[in-house]
């Protein structure tokens, strides 16, 4: 399976023209040879060259399994990283870098001569990771699963006056009872005014009646993420919160509908965008419509209006529009969906209708 | 505050023939404006430069309090917020460097010509928060304060068969309870054999008696970070480990004792490391006896053989000494140092004498 990772990204790299990539992203040195490690301020690299086996530039820190499919180099904090990837390195051919090459080992390494040009290569293993293969299709679908049957359960925690931070700390047990390792990402759980601010993080804010009550959250369950939200109102919701979150299902709706390979993602992004505009809430939905995901939360290739390529069978992205009214409230309606040959699986099936907690 | 801040590192630029710099790191944004956001794939930048105010370049997502300490150019997902980068830089001046700028931004800036040379400067501004003024040496005596009061609450969550992951399930509700905001660091727990490994992730294992007990914790609170660590053993500790115990206590005991201005981060290092190879353990003291800390867990500044600079008066450094046996346990006692005038203040006062849990 690694082996045939690394010949994908050999292959798209060959097509950029490029024959030696240098990779530091820790989840796609996970998916090209088995091994996470999180290092921190400390380098960690892969190194994918011609006639030599990609191999892991790792601190003594971290221990690469047996069975890695990678050679590995180790170094102590005392020693010198870069001078391993530069004897790896050919200083007579260009290097690909991962979009997430630090400056603190790019501008050494473009000193030193490592190489003969550095260019922006992650493409080469975006891509790759981007179609999920039979065996990660299974695993973002249990994700989510569990993610839904989490979201049973956080409704139940609001009660009257227990605050944002409260709810939030009691998620990740939650998590974990079900199966999975923990969050995906800090959890977003935003009650009234503050769902209005999409990244709002969780503060002592008191649950009051007539609040709208948002949830983003997601799990990791066997290194692969979820990522979900529901707005509930905790009480009776008024006509104008039934309206606005009405306007949102509808525009998670209309975009879920048009996903099918060849769909541009500009296109799904305008389809919900349209029906929120329609509805005189334009200007009110301030985000791109969703984000791709998989190993990581958040995975490059936007659902937005500056991305028109088509998307294709094997991805996975959110679509979660949202209407964020200063001072009034908020709400976002997001779910994950995987495109399929002719069409899309909806991972998420928690309910999308509006009702009433606590 | 936050002028005198910005002011100290036009001056550490100026030291280094630069006058404008571009910073990506989302502590340091936070240190010079009071401004704190994660943008994850997203751009952050704020640009320094002559004649104009420090300068946010923020994603619309995300919104600046009105008392901000800086101008603020916001983007959306559709803009291009390295063009904002580029009209506010002299293109003929060479630009200073966040350590961390990702090469997904450095490399098009590079291609754009945005400015003339792109130098590594993340000292200028790492310098300035290396010393902790007295506002921030109170937080951090405060949140070291805190994981003392929690590391007597861990501890009574080990029994007989209770596993790493459902201890370190509980403690974040601790950090909460005492007043902090949530970890600084995902925590370490480890028994056994896994505490060999220093960086271990928390798993199902479950104690059993004999088990030493790793707890490497730290909370955040104030915004500013805790760290400490302690060891114990689940029943009667064997010779082997009393004595391991006992090197590795005399090791951070040796080092905490040589801090003072002056004194060099390599003599610190140095002389816990030969309290452990005197007592034949050299081999299994596998990383660097410590770190800086403050607004983020590891801040730039070893404690390590490689690091011969000298430390002064507001330093704030963790002493953290281990030993390492494969397949049998592992040992490390750590604490953060305050460097005084004439010494330190040591911010931890857990005790640090071997004794048994459960």
């Amino acid at each position: 399976m690694y082996e045939q990772r690394v010949d994908a990204v050999r292959r798209n790299l060959a097509s950029r023209d490029l024959e030696q990539m240098l990779v530091c992203d820790p989840r796609s040195i996970q998916y090209l040879t088995g091994v996470y490690a999180e290092p921190g301020e400390r380098f960690l690299g892969l190194i994918i060259a011609p006639s030599i086996p990609p191999t892991l530039v790792l601190n003594a820190l971290f221990t690469a399994p047996a069975d890695a499919a990678c050679a590995v180099r180790s170094f102590t904090d005392t020693d010198d990283p870069l001078a391993i990837v530069e004897e790896l390195c050919d200083p007579d051919a260009p290097l690909g870098c991962d979009k997430n090459l630090p400056a603190r080992f790019l501008l050494p390494l473009m000193d030193r001569g490592a190489a003969a040009g550095f260019v922006l290569a992650s493409e080469a293993v975006d891509d790759a990771r981007a179609i999920k293969d039979d065996a990660e299709r299974e695993l973002m679908r249990a994700a989510s699963a569990t993610n839904d049957a989490a979201m049973g359960r956080f409704r139940q925690l609001v009660h009257e006056d227990v605050t944002e931070a409260d709810v939030a700390g009691q998620l990740e047990a939650i998590y974990r009872e079900l199966g999975a390792q923990g969050h995906s990402f800090t959890p977003i759980v935003s009650f009234g005014a503050n769902a209005a601010d999409p990244h709002h993080e969780p503060d002592d804010t008191p649950l009051a009646s007539g609040d709208v009550v948002l949830f983003d959250v997601g799990c990791r369950r066997d290194e692969y993420c979820s990522d979900m939200t529901r707005t509930f109102v905790f009480g009776e919701p008024t006509e104008k919160q039934r309206e606005v979150h009405d306007t949102v299902r509808r525009a998670n709706e209309a975009a879920r509908e048009l996903v099918a390979p060849g769909v541009r993602f500009c296109d799904i992004d305008a389809a919900a965008r349209t029906v929120i505009e329609e509805a005189g809430y334009g200007p009110y939905f301030t985000h791109r419509l969703g984000h791709q995901i998989g190993l990581d939360v958040h995975e490059p290739g936007d659902v937005s209006a500056a991305h028109d390529a088509p998307v294709e069978a094997g991805m996975v992205f959110s679509i979660e529009p949202g209407i964020y009214l200063p001072g009034e409230f908020g709400v976002r309606i997001e779910d994950l969906v995987l495109v399929t040959d002719d069409g899309c699986e909806v991972l998420n099936s928690y309910p999308r209708e509006l009702t009433a907690v606590g």
